[in-house]
């Protein structure tokens, strides 16, 4: 690898800053060939915030002229690269359009870098959607990251946002799991299963964990409802949607299981290394909850978040923004040093 | 406790039987006080079949005239009390209307002998819902256990089924849920989430774990969308049906947080003994995966089903009936036995 890691910063109201600076401060290993996408003055505000809490030295922040800069290794501090003009200042914990629309110029400027080959892979801390939507045009338009990273993947090759599929995959120790739709109502979420979305997103984790694994993985699909219908009883698109779009799928080479009742598919896909073999190498599920409950259950501090389908690599803690702790240096770092550690390791597999 | 508890049978084609004959076999000492309602012949099957399996002696299946003859004290073997006429040879693993109809009687009697005083609660051999639908009237009117029991229930009141509102109620040892709807379409249970459904949700809660624990039970609320809506740009279920239903049920008496994402809420309710306290005592969720994927995540050999409102006791093991491994003498019993034991711990508290 001999291309730096962009971590973008996220919103300056929530605890992203922070957990980059204990980043940096405690996984330093791991932060060597990685750069921070953001605004200089904020991060030495986390710096100074972590070292006031901790009762240490603040780590130096260090602005670069190019991410390119910390392939040269780094000694300690926090290297950033500014992004757009510098952010004014920001209160922990509270909505701010201004921090919305700086979190999206790191994001489009990251995504745009990874495009063009100046960056191996971003890592993106988490942005506060009202804080999105307050920003106006064109962040308002983007429930979230993977929104706006698709956006940007199309208008760079050409092509519309609809032939850049992508989906978001949850992983952490135990469990992979890719999600049919994210960020909409549940309503909206079961008219997004169709047989093109579920199709697709079987073609894309198919495509996405052969790359990973090396070999043809094992997809269990979820149903949508209880029981995964119970043959008709308790609701239709298993029948009608989801079987078709597997029937297809394993006539385009892919290898899936289901519609599996979605109370008891996540159990045989949880493996515990180790211990206990998991049946499956992922779950497609078919809406946010489904598949981010299980993930989520035994703690957030090992997930992460992955892009399928897109040109670039990118991946996130699966935690928010926190607003309730943010600004108080409390956050725990752990799964963004996981978030960075999945990105190096797509890297090299 | 002085009565019976009733074990009904279940569906014949499935796991029910040899699960019951194990429970005999290796609990015997928490067998004790306890009979099958169901059916002689296919009790002596079950415990031929696990005898085969495991190269012991078959236990003796005793037929009792009544209930009550366990409090004696019984020595080795399968209480069996025969509910309604002999039932005919049953294929494992096929749906057969004949069996759902004798798997419905079992629980209608059993439900009825509750309501009379003649046996201290119920717990309840999984059903085939196939079956249960094939067995038309009046069995084909009910999607499962839940609902028969209300039924009974109300009949026996003299009451309308919408006047004994209940709800499943599914623990283990490290979370209980409570669901606003169980056997529906997840489209039919978007529209369940009413002010008064949630509200009622909230009361039933409130009052029966209040029962269990002799104090006021935190209870935390899930949201319906991702986020819980994220302020409504994901749904408005959250503020215009969820929170009103949580404020007037804290004017009510109960102590409700919420509504709370529904990926993170299961998480802050899990407590696991001597380690991690849990923040509430019970999470009310939106529909039935939203609280069976955390109960089962782990495994379902330790979950209960319990039912709430009715003026009985019931519990039942959180798996179904298992066609593609019935007949085999391989399914494991301990989610029976944990429904027998969650049983006798509600009658004692």
């Amino acid at each position: 690898m001999n291309l730096p890691i962009a971590i973008t910063m996220g919103d300056a109201a929530g605890i992203g800053p922070e957990i980059i600076a204990k980043l940096y401060r405690d996984y330093a290993e791991l932060a060597q060939g990685t750069f921070v996408a953001g605004d200089v003055h904020t991060m030495r505000r986390a710096s100074a915030l972590i070292a006031g809490t901790d009762g240490v030295v603040a780590q130096p922040v260090l602005q670069l002229h190019s991410g390119q800069e910390v392939m040269a290794g780094m000694g300690p501090g926090i290297a950033v690269l500014q992004i757009a003009s510098g952010l004014g200042e920001v209160r922990p914990g509270l909505v701010d359009a201004q921090a919305g629309t700086f979190a999206g110029q790191c994001i489009v400027w990251a995504a745009q870098a990874a495009l063009r080959g100046d960056i191996a892979a971003l890592v993106t801390a988490p942005i506060h959607k009202e804080a999105l939507h307050a920003a106006g045009e064109p962040f308002s338009r983007y429930p979230g990251h993977t929104e706006i990273l698709q956006a940007t993947a199309a208008a760079y090759l050409g092509r519309s946002a609809g032939e850049v599929p992508v989906r978001m995959m949850l992983a952490n120790d135990e469990l992979r799991v890719v999600l049919v739709s994210i960020h909409v109502s549940l309503r909206e979420a079961i008219e997004a299963v169709t047989f093109d979305n579920v199709l697709q997103t079987l073609l894309i984790t198919h495509a996405a964990l052969q790359g990973v694994l090396g070999r043809v993985p094992r997809i269990a699909v979820a149903g949508l409802n209880p029981h995964a219908g119970e043959g008709g009883l308790f609701g239709r698109e298993e029948i009608e949607i989801i079987a078709p779009a597997v029937a297809q799928a394993r006539l385009q080479g892919c290898d899936v299981t289901g519609p599996i009742a979605p109370d008891t598919v996540f159990m045989r896909a949880r493996g515990t290394p180790g211990a206990r073999a998991a049946e499956f190498d992922a779950v497609v599920a078919m809406y946010h909850d489904q598949g981010l409950i299980p993930v989520k259950y035994l703690g957030v501090d090992k997930g992460v978040n992955v892009t399928l389908g897109l040109p670039l690599i990118r991946t996130s803690p699966d935690h928010g923004t926190a607003f309730d702790i943010a600004g108080q240096g409390r956050a725990d770092p752990a799964s963004l040093a996981e978030a960075v550690r999945v990105a190096k390791a797509l890297l090299t597999s």
